[in-house]
């Protein structure tokens, strides 16, 4: 079963927004046995619409499509697939009804005649209900293509794939399954891996495909296998990943989890009952950003102090002048000093830090730029990781913020 | 003139990554006047390139190519080019001199035969220069139409659009002007701006469209020109503008400047001499992550407590536990509290609080869900924003980081 994303809206086009959307819904899909075959992005014009439309109706049998379903006269989805399918509007009263509730409940501004309009839908349409906003969704087919239109507004998307389209994909047709699974390295580039296991890749079995993901010094691995027993499939993957160890054991850092490695640390420190803080200085409460994101992370998140300015590491962290003067304020020395400060400060367990020069220009050390110090405390250890990642300041901090990640994952497991 | 843009690569039609290439790409031809008509993500199988090359050659006359360049047996990208133009791979040795230069200088391991291939490109190709990585640009064409094929990476990409692409695309070609102009407003919905702007949108010249882009509270609006003379545009574009002064005048926040409004906010922070520091509690540290990702952010930016445990905000912050007790940690005078307690101890002139409950529990405090409430004080003012984003616990902290930004801004301003 084979599936088409279109999504529309001049917004991407101009590269005004990224769009998120169709990575939510390619990974929903893959996650039920469904490939997605391409993702256009279009412009909301009548003839892109119903070229893309009729396209992929070739091609493929379900066709996902988001944006241009809002109320104003640039939103012209519905009106196009009237004419796709050759149907007319209808006032859907059940929608007028949910239309209406939604102004009396939600929204502080009397309703118009826009909103309600948006209960006008192609006849021959299912609709499918926007718990978040007034622009329902639609569930049409054409020939043995199925087309599902929701609106832009990602929240309001996801809730209608969760609730609605997931679950009827699931019981009215028969899928494959496909699995995936990432296995990640840090330390060498693709090509000496692949070097490394060219023997292993040329005996790949051809329901099984290789991919290599480059990243930032990280190479992922992915195999996807296609077939129809989930456990057989899983089984294989794991017995050809295992047969990696002996050729490039040395750099495998683990599999890569469905689960964001933030809520993989965030689990693990609270079923251990640890407390975690941070103490910032290059990263600037980049990490504190993601371990926070993390639904429940009160439990365990106590906060942190984001050392910007050497002087808020003398003062709210206790790192002394002279230790500064002596090792440089981008030093093993002064990011072990930030954690043990932090620790003390916000009483945590586990405390992480960063030090380091992302440039443009030195600041207050002359380190080399791409230098940073990464020290992670418990109650049992200390250690510091230096690391240098680069003149490029974007790619050294994110690579900084990986790699805090990965050793402080490694640490809590 | 138009383009397409082609992104290869199974890990986007997996949802594994988002495909923030083809947005920057996007807005780079835009700003030179070339518009984008579809963006195509597909998959590195030859049948997949061959497919949308061909799509795309009777349509436009730019294609922009990203992915499938590693030296990998999965990246098929450049064989595939070889079978689309009808020509074979040449060892071109100015690139193999290159590749072996950058094994010198900056890679830690012997180079091997995979990185020596990548020297291998089609006859017809003119290459484009990778400053940070091993695989090449191409420049090809067919009939009336361009292709050209960059590696995925995206800052290897980057630095071929701005050092060769843009700068040949100018020379080379004749384009119309393209002017973008996005007014921003709080407060209403979109179908309410229309109702009161119909007249006005009615009556746009046939040259200017407008787009609404709705998000979070603010809705955008975007007026795009197309012409000959910038200047004319623009002038139109401003005047268009100023007649919804009379119309939605309250709601009217400001334009969307081409600038990040972190960097406009650090601008104005610098040329004011004003230093800055949050202390944040609900967000967790994503206003300080995105006010120090700014480049030269060290020059205003202090640091930040963040106070996600209440105990920390009366230890760190200096919060009275009785005014926590009397009013809750979700509340105004928190709020202020955490602020000035900010300001003194990391000893900057403006400094912006949070402190809200996202959910999905209530946490230390009673406030219902969505409650958040905004400190910003300056040596000269205290301001509180009240502020209730509603159930949705992700949406709540975009919507907090976005309206403090908004707020930070105007006072700076």
């Amino acid at each position: 079963m084979k599936a088409q994303i279109v999504t529309i809206g001049d917004e991407i086009l101009i590269g005004q927004i990224v769009d998120t959307n169709s990575t939510y819904i390619a990974k929903q899909l893959n996650s039920i046995g469904i490939e997605v075959s391409h993702i256009h992005s279009i412009s909301d014009t009548e003839e892109a619409i119903i070229e893309t439309l009729s396209l992929a109706q070739d091609c493929v049998d379900l066709v996902l499509i988001t944006g241009g379903l809002g109320p104003t006269k640039d939103d012209i989805t519905k009106h196009t697939l009237c004419k796709y399918f050759n149907d007319h509007l209808e006032n859907n009263l059940e929608v007028l009804a949910h239309i209406e509730t939604l102004f009396e409940k939600y929204i502080d501004l009397p309703i118009n005649d826009l909103n309600r309009a948006q209960a006008l839908l192609p006849s021959k349409a299912t609709y499918i209900k926007n718990s978040y906003g007034t622009a329902v969704g639609m569930w049409m087919k054409k020939n043995k293509t199925v087309f599902i239109s929701m609106p832009g507004v990602p929240y309001e998307m996801k809730n209608m794939m969760e609730h609605f389209i997931l679950p009827k994909l699931q019981s009215e047709f028969d899928r494959p399954v496909i699995v995936h699974k990432t296995m990640m390295t840090y330390g060498w580039g693709e090509s000496v891996i692949a070097e490394k296991i060219k023997d292993w890749e040329n005996n790949l079995p051809p329901h099984i495909k290789l991919a290599y993901l480059p990243n930032l010094g990280r190479v992922r691995l992915r195999l996807t296998a296609k077939g129809s027993s989930k456990k057989q499939l899983e089984n294989q993957v794991i017995s050809l990943f295992d047969q990696l160890y002996p050729l490039i054991g040395e750099i495998i850092t683990g599999f890569e989890s469905d689960q964001l490695i933030e809520a993989q640390i965030g689990d693990l420190l609270k079923s251990k009952g640890l407390s975690f803080s941070t103490a910032e200085s290059c990263t600037g409460g980049r990490i504190a950003a993601l371990i926070s994101s993390i639904s429940g992370s009160s439990a365990y998140f106590k906060g942190s102090i984001i050392a910007y300015d050497t002087q808020v590491k003398i003062n709210q962290l206790g790192v002394s002048p002279e230790l500064i003067n002596a090792h440089s304020v981008v030093s093993a020395e002064v990011a072990l000093a930030m954690a043990r400060g932090a620790r003390k400060a916000l009483g945590s367990d586990v405390t992480l830090s960063t030090t380091g020069n992302a440039g443009p220009s030195k600041g207050d050390s002359e380190a080399e730029l791409g230098t940073v110090y990464i020290a992670l405390i418990t109650p049992h250890s200390e250690e510091v990781f230096p690391c240098n990642f680069g003149k490029h300041r974007e790619k050294t901090l994110q690579k900084t913020v990986n790699k805090s990640l990965e050793v402080l994952l490694k640490c809590v497991k």
